[in-house]
């Protein structure tokens, strides 16, 4: 049970921190004013989200806090499929709570304005990209990001790399998708994450293109996973995980 | 003695670090001038503090630099309750003369200007916020963002978390933290460091705005601690602490 | 076999994430938009491709993503000269692949725009420098750098140096290479990311200055291998390599 | 000898990287281009000099790359009287070095300004102050930040702290020190920094500011490593030193 409460406060820090940092501080005070955190600002925060809790309780639940990183880490026969419903379920309600939490503070100076193309740091393409990208960058973006960090997650916690370090690396990876992709997508790879804020915009226009940020993280991260586990990974390397790193503490 | 003298150290550069440099370097040269630091560079600062001080003295005092933080480790029984008094007053002083410091070294230019909404760097709400957010989401804004702070610092400094990594991840998290929401309360998470520069900024407003900065960060720090030791922490788990790394070494 | 995939995906990803993140995003909006990631946002992301695929795959074939590297670790005697050519080969035609994905994406608005002086994020130098700086400033600039990221290498994977710490050292060394250089040359350092990218820009004077991005960075890393080796390294040190942390795990 | 030389490339490195990133790149197309790196990216370029050659050559020389961490080991009792003067000839001639690359460098593109009032990155106090900063704060700015920079530097190689992250807590305090006291002195903190860039600047008046950046630093340095020794450290905490991390490898 506890390892479905450590996904959930995961997934919720993920995206109240992500998206959050997006909504309050990613423009503040319009164009001009040097002191919004930009893209930049934004990409460290989303990855540092990661950083913080993979740390905090990856022990407890292997820190996927995404439901792309769940379904990677099956395939590369890292992850029980036993697990993999409830692991989605928390991940997905602790990012509704996020998002209600972030509207909840967003209101508190009656300038929030949910007109805009991505409204509370939704997901996007075409009408709904913050640069205007349309549907196929949008789906080779998000699997190839997401193909990628399934990849460095696999290799970042074999048990041929160095321990300890996999947070520094998955956490940062985040922040390196972000870095490349919220031009296109305002970047997802993480169904949770899209959904999350989704509910709370209040624009149909954006719901109806939440299948493409379900389906290709996922197609992308079970790529990775299973990529990582054919090619790289040979039968003594592999282990039972869960907890990030089982055989850091002996 | 030794670990009162490592806490007044460490919340003197967190207040100095963070502080100081949003007063000095963030709006630098004023708006259209691209060489100021922004929010992003101002929660580096703070993240920094706290990263570097904690792998400085965390092995003399635990590195708390903050009183929610010694109060969140005290509900979640990694701090003893006889030395909570001493922290705090230590944490204080240390703060108090980082304002002081600051006040000095801001004053050297005669262009100091102490009649914005945030003087100093301070903390509040309402026509204190640098966004102008209200009480309600100043309060939820700092009890979740001290609650998940707590969470990470527990479960980073877990012995079942990678040895050595505490403060990369508890500096950061403060980073982080900042990202989301400066804009909101300037962010404070930290009655020390709310105190010590509300005391120099000449703006009694502000200081009745203080209890929040008091309440709402401690309220948040025990119920990270209780909830971590209470849902996170089985009974062979616990340890003394005080040095954050204590089986570190061998 | 499996190392020269790694190396594959490790180019891939190096190029992808440091010049699609530059081409994307670094000047999002135009000026005046304070969203884009600017130069800083562009090193983070080069050193950050570097710091988690080492990470990932660093264990299969040592993470060295980039030619001069390749020549500077031989040149160190750190790595084979069987393996010189097939390294190259993959790291040229990762590099490719992710200049073909970037030019897909980033077509996706139809505002692409390869007219000016770097498109695609190529190097160069004149009028084909970010600064307009000539070819005396690009090679002394190249030189310089590529040594000294080799010196970083070979330091940081010494077996007297901190274990498990290389991946984070060589990321961020050229996230600093990137930091200082980008308005000299947009900063290769690199042979296969210079060749990745201007294959499709279809400008042939750049074309015509990529022998400036293979010759001075193998200069440099030839110097800088056989420096460290010469200077610093006594033959009790001298370890065989291949993955980047063979003595970690034990 | 080869501590000596690695002290050379350390410093060179750090002058190099910090001050070159300032010169070409800090305001990159003046006002209202968002590209320059501004105080953030120079900043973080100071401290990355140090985190990676820290890692590269620090089991070499210790990694001081600067006269006030020298003086300031040798009150802390953690650096021989012997090796002080090479050391510190090392590290000008280093910072010597690298001044004169960055000349060579920057005048690539006809545009090198020397008029302004920090010309090459150079610091200083008065109109050679980026904020216009007077003597006291820079003098106050100056002990303040070496002292507490030696705090971090004894206490993150204490053998009770975590083993192999010195590097990183040195050279993020560097980045933090920076993003605090830019705007003061244009930071300096470090004698040779200060005196490699100044010879080539051509300004008299920098020149004969020279001495509060050798005497201020220094002074900061001895009190930082002498508290540390005496207030924090006990008597078996005591070690040889030199490679900064002598204990790690076992």
């Amino acid at each position: 049970m506890k390892k479905y409460v450590a996904e959930f406060f995961g997934t919720f820090w993920l995206v109240l921190g992500g998206c959050g940092s997006a909504v309050l501080a990613a423009n503040f005070g319009g164009e001009g004013n040097p002191l919004g955190l930009g893209f930049l600002g934004v990409s460290l925060a989303f990855g540092l989200t990661v950083l913080t809790m993979a740390y905090a309780v990856g022990h407890i639940s292997g820190g996927h806090f995404n439901p792309a990183v769940s379904f990677g880490l099956f395939a590369g026969k890292r992850f029980s499929g036993s697990d993999l419903l409830p692991y989605v379920v928390a991940q997905v309600l602790g990012a509704i709570a996020a998002g209600a939490v972030i509207l909840i503070i967003a209101s508190g100076n009656g300038a929030l304005d949910l007109s805009g193309p991505t409204p509370l740091a939704t997901n996007g393409y075409g009408t709904h990209s913050p640069g205007g990208y349309g549907l196929l960058s949008a789906l080779v973006t998000e699997i190839v990001m997401t193909f990628m960090f399934l990849l460095i997650i696999m290799g970042a916690t074999d048990r041929l790399a160095p321990a300890g370090f996999g947070p520094v690396a998955i956490g940062l990876a985040l922040t390196l998708i972000h870095l490349i992709s919220i031009p296109v997508t305002n970047t997802s790879v993480n169904p949770a994450r899209s959904t999350g804020v989704a509910l709370f915009c209040g624009n149909g226009e954006i719901i109806a293109q939440l299948w493409l940020f379900w389906v290709a993280p996922i197609i992308g991260g079970i790529l990775g996973g299973w990529v990582y586990a054919t090619f790289f990974e040979t039968a003594q390397d592999v282990r039972p995980l869960e907890p990030i790193e089982p055989a850091m503490k002996q």
